[in-house]
């Protein structure tokens, strides 16, 4: 069987063709345009396809309430052209198939969940740090939405000590992502994350932040894994960093051997790699076709 | 039909009997001591009570892994005779019903959203605040449970300016619970919280701990309901201060009605009072009843 895929960035898009083992037979990329433009690729592309459903990660903020009139548009987002798009409803116009339709980094918890590092558990929590901070929830064995959807990217944390750093979130300044993603790493140093040496002061702060967020999120919902993805984490060395920060903000409140003992295989990099993302959206499209 | 309920606290004990439509019948109450003599009561209760089956809220922490050897202990707490005791098996032992077991604010949190201020949603937060500060989860119409249980009392929030306070956490010192429990106003302002006037500066400091945490818990998870409950809580006059505090934290990011215009029927007092315990066990033996 044939799942089609878009993985709907900010940046790019990618599309893709898959099958219901979660392989990946071909894909295309092309850069994110005005939605008209950047829909007619997508259009064009699954012409011919002989897709059984089509799953979509998109970027957000989105509307991903089945009961809303404006179900499957992109909402508030400053990306030219797309804020209140109905970009669900534009594909559906020309492709008969069912459409399975949520966040990124939902795809990517999905698709972890499915076929990667969180396969076989029932929850499990996708962090993507890279342009920005986002966050994918699965819990219970399902995508949690609630009444928009996770935006865990943007909690306050602490400002570690010897951060003057103002914050690059135009929302709150020096939220996680304010303080934590790439453009800030980038704002905060003069010096893109990517060139710095594995032993700068960055990675310290870098490592305090997302522990911190990391630790609040086990506290709050006690997630069988937590996977870390995006950009900034293909910095390896950040792990053992996050792991450490986690622990001492825990103190060994969490009496569980997966927190305490073996922190190794619970905090982890994504089982798919940088394909969480489209493997996610083929997850997405499958549950679209078991559902239809 | 009858059903039984065990809101198990660290300080008193509440067994009851429900109905399927939530109304409590009769109950009895009795104070927490050594676990052999207290659930001695607890039998004595519902020796002759004709129950379909019986749901228990319990402090914690405690094991809620079905697959587990220890499913129904109470696990690390420091309480005389508790830490690691086998409260649901005891129980098992002699009363031959279908149990509903899991932590007391995760049975609150079932409770409202079965016929309390969530009532017809898929999801909700309850938390209490009064001698600890303990959170339960109900999403996309699920109780979380996860690696252990949720245990968001104890996020870290940001220090207020103006507190000195160190914090009354064992664990953590200045988590959300060392801030902001009972215990912590009183330890930090020498008078019991029942006590200090409507003005006092100890509230500001409240509603923002509060309101930071409520904040963080809305980005990660996006509930369609907050419900704070607990002794802290009944004074009224936080309510318009925390939502003033999750207000100024979310700065517009999350655009629904709910958080932007309606935050007074958003962030809410427990729909059944201080019946949401007792209420949402009786829903957790209904949903045991259901099960079997």
């Amino acid at each position: 069987m044939l799942i089609g895929a878009v993985e709907a960035g900010g940046t790019k898009f990618v599309c893709g063709i898959g099958n219901e083992s979660g392989e990946i037979l071909e894909r295309v990329s092309f850069p994110t345009e005005h939605p008209v433009k950047t829909l007619a690729q997508v259009k064009e592309y699954f012409k011919n396809k002989q897709v059984e459903a089509i799953g979509i990660g998109s970027f957000g903020p989105i509307n991903i309430d089945r009961s809303s009139a404006h179900y499957g548009y992109v909402t508030t987002t400053p990306k030219p052209g797309w804020a209140n798009y109905p970009f669900l409803p534009e594909l559906a116009k020309v492709l008969d198939v069912p459409f399975g339709w949520d966040t990124d980094v939902n795809a990517a918890a999905l698709g972890e969940a499915t076929w990667g590092a969180a396969r076989g558990l029932s929850s499990c929590l996708y962090y993507t740090i890279g342009t920005g901070v986002g966050v994918g929830v699965y819990s219970e064995g399902k995508l949690v939405h609630g009444l928009v959807h996770p935006e865990g990217g943007h909690i306050l944390t602490r400002r570690h000590l010897e951060d003057t750093y103002s914050g690059k979130c135009p929302y709150h300044g020096d939220c996680l992502e304010g303080m934590a993603a790439g453009p800030a790493i980038e704002d905060r140093w003069k010096i893109k994350a990517s060139e710095l040496p594995t032993d700068h002061k960055a990675w310290e702060f870098e490592a305090f932040y997302i522990g911190q967020a990391v630790a609040s999120a086990i506290l709050l919902l006690s997630p069988q894994k937590i996977i870390l993805g995006g950009g900034v984490m293909h910095q390896m060395h950040l792990f053992p960093l996050i792991r450490e920060q986690v622990k001492n903000n825990l103190k060994g409140y969490v009496s569980a051997a997966e927190v305490t003992d073996n922190i190794e295989s619970y905090i982890v990099p994504p089982g798919l790699g940088d394909n969480a993302g489209l493997s996610g959206s083929i997850a997405l499209g499958l549950q679209a076709y078991q559902n239809a």
